[in-house]
């Protein structure tokens, strides 16, 4: 890797004043070239294009002085390898949703999702501004990573059935692929959960190997194709309602840029976060247009399997509250969630209530 | 202006790959200083903290090259001065909302505000994905300026009243602080509109010169201090539902800068967009329940009002249609909050029922 030769120099690492003088010169040590490894195959809407985002923003704004080379999920590793082939040094950076790795440590859950977890907006108000970012920087540490918050996918839609849910039972032995807590939920109600990487569901579904999938969300959806193998499509579901994306960078990599480069890399994360989020949400709609005139059926799951959903979550949400850094990312989680959800109730649900009566939407 | 001495030189205004070439040289001509103007008092929660965010971010991200220094209003121009001034050059860039300055253009509404309009997310899909921000260029191109969409307060309360509203009557010959289309419609419902800058509505309320005002959200007002003046509060407004802040600067100058700086500026601006709504949305809700242990009353419009706000609306918006772009903007705009508004509500909206349900919040 690059990395390894690149030199700290001391004047890097001395004082602000210093490495601003010097600045020209570290300019002049030339280019290099950083790996980004990530979880999607690159056909995958939305989530590889998020993690190009972020690898062109780091390359645009330092004129190309760190150029990012993103390698898709199986270019340089596997899919569900990329947390340790950064951590490792093998790669320099991934882009990933940190619920597949939740054998490494559990709280990466509130990272990216947890069972009737925030929304977009709810983790964005603690991530920024109620030390979320903190702790996701401790849990981060300990894998010799340094991790930025970097896209969002929205609320995720509750997935592909090969028949429809009427109860809770209707899981009992059902082959379903979801990862993170989510996956435990549903095998809590009696499912064979599977963990598969996007780019492989699509073949499991058409062979039969799974009855069933969540994915994304209408328009991802779509573009994996999945409204070919099955028709029937539940919108909401518990188990991702707003994902975070992670950047994720090598440790000692990172702590060797200069200020001004660590300051790039965490506002283009920070930017990706908005434009990843918005992309989703933009083509949602007249995707599900397009599902709906395709002949899929558009479900909502009934309330009997919502309150089993709870109660299943309860229960695996608390099952890793015995590593203290994950009951402390919880109690703060829980206290920001609560009190986000009631300000956007009352402001934001409110307002969306009377305008669209007033404008009939 | 330190612009003015800024010589765009045939390296950085060639091709791409002489400009990567001689990025180094570029930066060896030393530091510029740039000035920008807001229509912000230092003191004025959230709005300035934007301000201050966006010029940090561009100085750190450039190591200094680029050093914004912010005029905060009546530091080098009065508030609703600063669009003239990057216009014409006299300042380099401003951070501001953009219906201040709607005598300029109307069609700047939909970058900052209508009445009845879109929430944060669904502006941002609109400007980011839907072609919102190419129609703000149109817009600001006329001015000489080139502007981003760097900040968000959500939904913004309904007002502060010296008494209760309880049918559209009672805003006949009401003294009112709202600017924008929002202060229009207040107007049609008899109310004498004012459009004072948030630094001078203090003194306004407090010396009876208007009897009313809006101005963001909970936290942003209560650091204002109405909550000392009046009691009578109403959280969810129709004028402001998610106004965006701008970051414009002249073009002139935007244009002169190597592409690399041009992306840190725009990157900057969105990770501000992000950062700045988190900011107010993170601080209402606790802002919201010392206001209320303080005696203030929370109070909601009855339907009658918002009916009546609702007719007002379509009113207003409609006036300007006879300005082709505007018109185009009001087209675009309106396909874009349908579309989006009906997703959200599938998705988050389903989401958050069922979450809140099942876990009694």
């Amino acid at each position: 890797m690059d990395r390894r030769s690149f030199l700290r120099t001391s004047a890097l690492g001395g004082g602000a004043a210093a490495a601003s003088t010097l600045a020209a010169p570290a300019y002049a040590q030339g280019k290099r070239t950083l790996t980004m490894v990530t979880t999607w195959g690159r056909g995958l809407a939305g989530v590889h294009d998020s993690a190009q985002y972020c690898a062109d923003a780091i390359t645009a704004m330092t004129d190309g002085q760190l150029t990012v080379e993103l390698k898709a999920a199986g270019e340089l590793v596997g899919a569900f390898e990329v947390f340790d082939a950064v951590s490792s040094g093998q790669a320099d950076m991934y882009h990933a949703v940190d619920y597949y790795f939740l054998g490494q440590h559990p709280a990466l859950s509130f990272f990216s999702n947890i069972p009737f977890g925030m929304t977009y907006q709810e983790l964005n108000n603690w991530y920024y501004h109620g030390g979320g970012q903190e702790l996701q920087d401790q849990v981060s540490e300990i894998f010799g990573l340094k991790t930025f918050m970097a896209g969002n996918t929205g609320p995720q839609s509750g997935g592909w059935f090969n028949k429809e849910i009427n109860g809770p039972e209707d899981f009992q032995g059902l082959k379903f692929r979801m990862p993170g807590q989510g996956g435990q939920v549903l095998g809590k109600l009696g499912a064979s959960v599977q963990n598969l990487p996007g780019g492989e569901v699509y073949q499991a579904l058409s062979s039969g190997a799974i009855d069933g999938t969540e994915w994304i969300g209408p328009w991802a959806d779509e573009k994996a194709g999945f409204q070919e193998i099955t028709k029937t499509y539940y919108t909401a579901g518990f188990h991702e309602s707003g994902p975070g994306l992670s950047l994720a960078l090598n440790r000692d990599l990172f702590e060797d840029l200069p200020e001004f480069q660590k300051q790039i890399v965490e506002q283009a994360a920070r930017a990706g976060n908005n434009w990843t989020m918005s992309l989703f949400m933009a083509n949602n709609g007249s995707a599900l247009q397009r599902l709906q005139s395709g002949g899929v059926k558009i479900m909502e799951f009934p309330d009997s399997v919502w309150d089993a959903f709870g109660s299943a979550s309860a229960e695996v949400v608390q099952e890793p509250m015995d590593d203290p850094l994950y009951a402390e990312c919880y109690e703060s989680y829980m206290q920001w969630l609560k009190a986000s959800a009631a300000w956007i109730s009352t402001s934001e649900g409110a307002y969306s209530k009377q305008r669209n009566r007033v404008l009939g939407i």
